[in-house]
């Protein structure tokens, strides 16, 4: 039986994986998602651990994307360098068992003195390009624990780099002295934008974030309006540094549609309208244009 | 018996506190430290844990400094705005007993739309000038936790900022996806000087900071040196920081020789000359100017 007529997609990540029956026509007919991302497998383990996929799903074709590809992972599939087509991508698939699993490889960028690398992005970009979700010119902003500026130039992507503002907020709230102050949701009104503003300044993180302490110490701020200006500062930061990277393309931010809200404020806090789209079928219209070109 | 035959000095901070008794000439002959600092003292407790420093060094005057005068402290001694000399710092003691028991006020600044407070290092400052360990006008970089650059002018402190430095690293190092590449000592050598530079640059820290754990999965810093990386990072913004404050002022840094080390350093990679000044007796130093001032 070859990829034309079915195969098994898995987007198997550092905590999770979520495996989808493709049949030939591009249905999804079945999916799962369990708790055996790569952290909680051994090395020896992973051969074992895709044959029960195949247990569940069927004795099918299988492509990887993801940390599954890191040197966490089952083997370590070598970035493909920008700029970097779906058809390099294809080409570059790092064999596991010949012709039957395959794991698709990330992209690195060293553009500019930047040193940059994804795993697990890439293929949902390039499945959104393929769904037409987002043009095939464009820049993707990724929100999430490492937020991704993805440059896309005629289906390619050229560049990108990675903003650590989702992990940041985490650590700023779980931990530190700003944490008793951020417990709250945050909401995109007038503390966040001030917040983007001081970051679209592209002030010093570290000497912005005392200030959060002192406003609120001396009457600035609420204390109740601290994450969210907190939140508007990494955002703001963030969007200066995309904003850089993205021309005049049409900006397109594509994820959680409570962290695109955010991104979009901020975006318009800069002069720059975007577009927001959901991501959520872009992982398995990836892996189909991927599955459709192996022969 | 009056301040000038002698006093307690009491450096009180969150976590622990240390007591000097003072002699009408300034000696100090006796000293403790115990871990009563501000948080492991109710708000009732206070007078109690005051009264036990006087069993313990004499039934003595006695001037109190650092958290101690904060929101969580004894009594909340508000911020004295800057510009501010050590006779206003006197002249705005919060009596807690009139005559007897003193809280020396933090300091806040407002200029420039910054906003910022400090508690505890302004006894330090004005203690260093009174007892030239420092000149009367320079920019002092105080290295820590929280990192104080300090604007003084003819023995006035007239601004300064506080950059998150400190406080930053150990989050970094402790928690998020660049521990596991942190757990050495730092060293002054290339990677923190690369380090320093990129944060000279005034680059995005989020973004910076991602590129690290890319340029260790590329081959292009050893894991080894992640550590030292993020430290120059750091410090190259906290430089750029101190730096836009300083004008021509001679750059003094005052604390923990290994702190002042990589301060040392970054501000070379600047261009700019610093001299290290030791500050261990810069708190007695300060708390005999104050007390010999009290009538």
């Amino acid at each position: 039986m070859g990829w034309k007529d079915g195969f098994i997609a898995v987007d198997w990540g550092t905590t999770n994986r979520r495996a989808y029956l493709l049949d030939g026509s591009g249905r999804c007919l079945e999916e799962f998602e369990d708790p055996k991302g790569v952290l909680a497998i051994a090395t020896a383990g992973f051969p074992a651990a895709a044959a029960e996929i195949r247990n569940r799903l069927g004795d099918l074709p299988m492509l990887l994307a993801g940390m599954v590809g890191s040197t966490r992972g089952w083997v370590e599939a070598p970035y493909v360098p920008c700029p970097a087509s779906m058809e390099e991508l294809t080409q570059r698939l790092c064999w596991v068992e010949p012709g039957r699993t395959a794991i698709v490889p990330g992209l690195s960028s060293t553009a500019g003195g930047n040193w940059d690398v994804m795993r697990g992005e890439e293929i949902q970009l390039f499945g959104a390009i393929a769904a037409s979700l987002i043009p095939r010119s464009a820049i993707v902003c990724h929100p999430g624990t490492h937020n991704k500026w993805i440059v896309v130039v005629d289906g390619s992507i050229t560049d990108f780099q990675t903003v650590m503002t989702g992990e940041m907020f985490s650590l700023l709230k779980s931990h530190g002295i700003l944490s008793e102050f951020m417990s709250g949701p945050v909401a995109a009104g007038e503390p966040f934008r001030e917040g983007v503003r001081r970051g679209l300044e592209r002030s010093v993180l570290t000497a912005e974030l005392f200030s959060v302490r002192a406003r609120v110490l001396l009457g600035s701020l609420k204390r109740d309006d601290a994450a969210d200006f907190v939140s508007g500062l990494l955002i703001g930061l963030d969007i200066g540094v995309g904003l850089g990277l993205a021309g005049e393309a049409e900006l397109i931010i594509m994820g959680r549609p409570d962290l695109a809200r955010l991104y979009e404020v901020a975006a318009a806090e800069a002069g720059r309208a975007s577009r927001s789209v959901e991501g959520a079928d872009a992982f398995i219209a990836g892996a189909l244009a991927i599955g459709s070109r192996i022969e």
